[in-house]
């Protein structure tokens, strides 16, 4: 019988072209399923929350699979891993109804973003963080995301590329805090258009070092001008970090995710 | 003139043969002494204050390193960085008398281990931590390292491969921590044999799995057998942490090393 099994996803994203299948390269959600077509000897199509870019890491990046298999819902995991390089794992699975889709269903998203004001990053964390190389006031910084919380037209937040049928996006939190040495910046969403946290993130970083007024984000969102704001921050500083659902309604155990 | 500069080194080495130079092969030194050539254009003879063996990583390794040039020491690290991969970073450079050598000179030295108890670490320190697989007793192994502390005959915990005088050293602390859902081992001695902390961390580790006798160090310890110890733990959990020299005898600034 086939059964629809959800999985939680961990990747350093750095080797591939972003989630999503595509010809030729090298893909999250490919390599996932050519490890499950491998184990289970049959195609096993595998819906992510949603797309990450190249270069971007997911913490827990949450995707249904749909197997045919008995297996346990213990051994699903190790098996995928098996097939699997060291920079993706699957760290766990739980069974959801036939008609739960990952992306569909996903009531909110959170992403996390770091940034150093080294030149350099530390080695250890190269690919993972965005060097800054200036210095960042964190009070500025959290004084400049206040007007992007709320239900607001982002159209000036988006890279384009994508076909979307309303700009308009609820951010529910932006925090801003110390971390490790690093500036983090997690943003919790209903939604996100394309490249929105790195423009958000490119902008607020600029706008706290002084490199930009520091109502620019305010300034994009009143015109709706891409213009007015910052860089886009590179992918390898982002991470998807949660994906969140109505637990209760899809019988997702509290602290699966 | 030709200055003694002693750098400050972060290197990822994953990507490396180790530290010591060798024909054919990509190592820390001979990137840094390529790197000097390149912006000097002379050769720049670089002292590590040890080797790290292939695979290890450095939070902050030092070396002295010889060049004549005029150059700040604030820009020494950056035309340095500027010509290195983000795996190696200089983080820092002081000007030291020309008879300092920075492994003659070393007192004592700093290394951590990470292991995780997952069989599989987290993608984004894939390559940074041992992933071990079973469940670690944090209690046990610090009672299992207890006898290691002190000076005593560590013959039983090196690596054939290595001439050296005596096998005698002292160790000033293991601490043992929990440290971001890992243990973490830190070991502070005068000196280590070859593969020494490796040998401790396979040792006590299997010792707080259950894997190995509970006094399975201390028996090495009395007996002098490698074969009463566990494995020799993978050199990619491995970090130099800390070097430690006579600051004031060398005139080194206390926040430096």
């Amino acid at each position: 019988m086939t059964r629809n099994i959800l999985l939680k996803v961990a990747y350093d994203g750095t080797n591939y072209a972003g989630w999503q299948v595509q010809a030729n390269q090298r893909t999250v959600q490919g390599e996932i399923q050519r490890a499950a077509k491998l184990i289970y000897g049959q195609d096993c199509p595998l819906t992510g929350s949603g797309r990450t870019d190249a270069g971007v890491h997911a913490i827990a990046q949450m995707a249904n699979i749909k197997i045919n298999t008995k297996m346990t819902l213990e051994k699903i995991p190790k098996a995928l891993n098996s097939q699997l390089d060291f920079d993706i794992s699957i760290i766990g699975a739980i069974e959801v109804a036939p008609s739960f889709n990952a992306r569909k269903d996903a009531a909110k998203k959170q992403y996390t973003y770091l940034v150093s004001c080294d030149y350099r990053s530390n080695p250890l964390l190269a690919g993972k963080v965005w060097a800054y190389g200036y210095h960042i006031d964190i009070l500025k910084m959290a004084k400049a995301v206040e007007p992007l919380v709320g239900c607001r037209d982002f159209c000036a937040f988006m890279s384009t590329g994508s076909s979307i049928k309303t700009t308009i996006r609820t951010i529910y939190s932006i925090d801003i805090s110390e971390w490790m040495g690093m500036v983090r910046i997690d943003v919790c969403a209903d939604g996100f258009l394309y490249n929105m946290v790195r423009i958000i993130t490119g902008t607020i970083v600029h706008s706290a070092s002084g490199r930009l007024a520091p109502d620019a984000a305010s300034q994009m969102l009143d015109t709706g001008i891409r213009d007015a704001g910052g860089p886009t921050a590179p992918a390898h500083g982002l991470y998807l970090a949660h994906v969140y659902y109505d637990n209760k309604k899809h019988n997702i155990p509290a602290d699966f995710c």
